[in-house]
């Protein structure tokens, strides 16, 4: 029954000269979402893009069941429709009703003895001559002629169905549901950023926020093997798979910062471990950076959630950093965040509890407001750190992960 | 008939150690919002804070009014619930029921034969004779001894009427409605920040969300008189004034752009413009930190939003910042970020179509990956201008706005 899928989106609606560049990166972007399918053609038409057979017949229940499945990952689409096509006239309009209305229908019939339902109507096309309120009451009409009065009700606030009808200068979409996109911008339409990814609830929300802004998303874990066991590791390697459903795989570096946290440790003051472990992590944030061209440092932080978060030690930790540093949550709630991950579908993932590299010799009572001056001190302390550095970033693990069901 | 306001906190009963301080802060920050009402005390007991009249009445209509206009904008609070109180007795429950339900119940069988209700249990006094469940099916018998069962229906998941009942160790608190405060961490218990704001949509949701993180926000705005209206500006004194509803007022800091701006179009690359005025804003905004000692400039800066906010752009104006920058719209959609304006209140001022400094002279194609190579060549070009900077900061007006109704 249905042919195309209506995908709309916004953001990219607001650009100017750039525009047709966001528009190609979308369809770039849609079609890596439905790879699965290779019968399919995108095509743009002014504001729209439509996903349909090349051969033109209907879409089968699994294509159905793959859009559904892979386009709310799909950042930059604001929302999407499977819709119905008819030519761009009333005539047409009210066969395609009377011709699937009841199909429509049935299955609320079968619940309810009276239906309630509406009629949105949209009309791009300004030569066709009736007005969208116009159009409303004759497809109205026609589904009250079909089923008779007494079984309908129209219900504008809170309806049963909901039947929108899209009238364009090439052809009319009729379509029932109206699915979430991702949002902003398509991946790939800015430059490629590395994330700080731990196991934690954050740093993977973090992640497909930025990715919704148009950024390639790769990863950095740090572990600390052997005081942190091989599982928080493989923790990680899941939660990059699970955020690789999202974006064309992202590479995730796994680094082992036991050396270097053995030297914190046995020199510098234990107040201001996790600030100096934050401040390697940058470091080696840099190197990656440095090395694969990517333009930001993206984390998980948020103000004042840990001790390590203050405004001060953000501003310390932030110093190392050589790159932008973006921190998608630094203004959110806890309770917040949580959500974003539950709809991520990372939060289970998460929430298994295994040591984090950032608690590793963590001291009892961390300092939250260590200053720039005193934590160059105790880097003074720890002399020529480069070489464990280095050897760090030599030993990094270097995997693209990606999930066992990998196409959905 | 309602005798204590229960507050209640998410995030805050997170910490650890510090947690006292956050929850003195929260009292302070609840204080400072129902300020008009000199007869309130507020007191702390395990996990929930209590606002009661001095002398143990119940409350005036207006003083309801007064913490529901209010409340919603203290920062650190969860929700709070208008209650009643009895002591920690099923009997003394029983009784507060049979008093108040008439008075609950009556506006809903004013328009329903039938109400729906249902009953929320919650015992924290592990001693009381009865579990939540127990205590719910007590209750609800009650009630439908009061009206007969012939006019009630449990429904529990989308009732009329909501009942909550909290027992604990002290009393015992009836309530029906929760109203949501602003979440995070009560504004205060981090250090204060310098927020960057402007007359668009972004600033003013970057400067609520990172009050909600415990910061303290003072503004710096930037027009261009006479390239830009003063009419600008008394818009964004307008937008100071509705966020200082949310904190203890924050002071605005406004500078004038337009000599650096008119140096900058004489001398550099016009498509540089905005990335080169952006950089000398960040230098205004370190002067005013060094001399108030803020922590953080936060910016309404979305990655990719607009052609400054690219992630090259964006690691190039942030090398002029010597302070943590804290974008928490960075990772955001647009029509988040209208959605949030609406609810803080500030969309229809920002909407008002005024001319903004960063507009003044913009080139028609902006550099959408401006090097910093390329911006310190520029900036060369510029010879010293820390005179005209100086200039810019000593001549900046001070105000702190307050919205004309003040205290609503």
């Amino acid at each position: 029954m249905f042919t195309v899928i209506l995908c709309r989106y916004h953001e990219i609606a607001t650009k100017g000269e750039n525009r047709r560049m966001f528009e190609e990166k979308l369809i770039e972007n849609l079609k890596y979402h439905i790879r699965t399918l290779d019968n399919m053609v995108c095509s743009r038409v002014r504001g729209r893009i439509y996903i349909r057979r090349k051969d033109g017949q209907p879409f089968t229940e699994q294509e159905k069941n793959c859009f559904l499945k892979t386009l709310p990952r799909c950042s930059g689409l604001e929302s999407f429709s499977p819709a119905m096509e008819c030519e761009a006239s009333m005539e047409g309009i009210v066969r395609l009703l009377k011709a699937s209305a009841k199909l429509c229908f049935e299955p609320f019939f079968e619940k309810k003895s009276v239906v309630r339902f509406r009629i949105r109507a949209r009309r791009s096309n300004k030569q066709f001559p009736l007005v969208s309120r116009e159009i409303e009451i004759a497809c109205a009409t026609v589904i009250e002629e079909i089923f008779g009065e007494d079984r309908l009700k129209v219900d504008l606030v809170n309806p049963d169905i909901s039947i929108g009808v899209e009238v364009r200068d090439e052809n009319t979409l009729v379509y029932l549901n109206t699915y979430h996109g991702s949002g902003g911008l398509p991946t790939g339409s800015n430059g490629p950023v590395l994330a700080l990814l731990s196991g934690g609830i954050d740093s993977p929300v973090a992640c497909k926020m930025i990715m919704t802004r148009g950024c390639h998303v790769d990863y950095l874990t740090f572990h600390s093997y052997p005081y942190t066991p091989m599982e928080s590791l493989y923790k990680v390697r899941k939660i990059a798979a699970e955020l690789n459903r999202h974006q064309k795989p992202g590479t995730l570096y796994a680094c082992n910062l036991s050396e270097i946290q053995k030297k914190i440790r046995d020199v510098c003051n234990p107040r201001f471990r996790t600030v100096l472990y934050r401040r390697m992590m940058m470091r080696i944030a840099n190197m990656i950076c440095r090395k694969k061209h990517l333009g930001a440092i993206v984390t998980g932080e948020a103000v004042g959630q840990v001790a390590s978060q203050t405004v001060t030690n953000l501003g310390t930790i932030d110093l190392a950093a050589e790159y932008v540093m973006l921190r998608p949550l630094c203004g959110m709630d806890k309770i917040e965040t949580i959500r974003r991950a539950e709809q991520l579908g990372t939060y289970d993932l998460s929430i298994v509890d295994l040591p984090d590299s950032c608690t590793v010799f963590a001291p009892s009572n961390p300092a939250v407001a260590a200053k720039p001056g005193q934590i160059r001190y105790e880097e003074e302390l720890l002399g020529d750190f480069s070489g464990l550095l280095q050897e760090a970033f030599d030993t990094m693990e270097i995997t693209v992960d990606k999930p066992e069901d990998e196409l959905f």
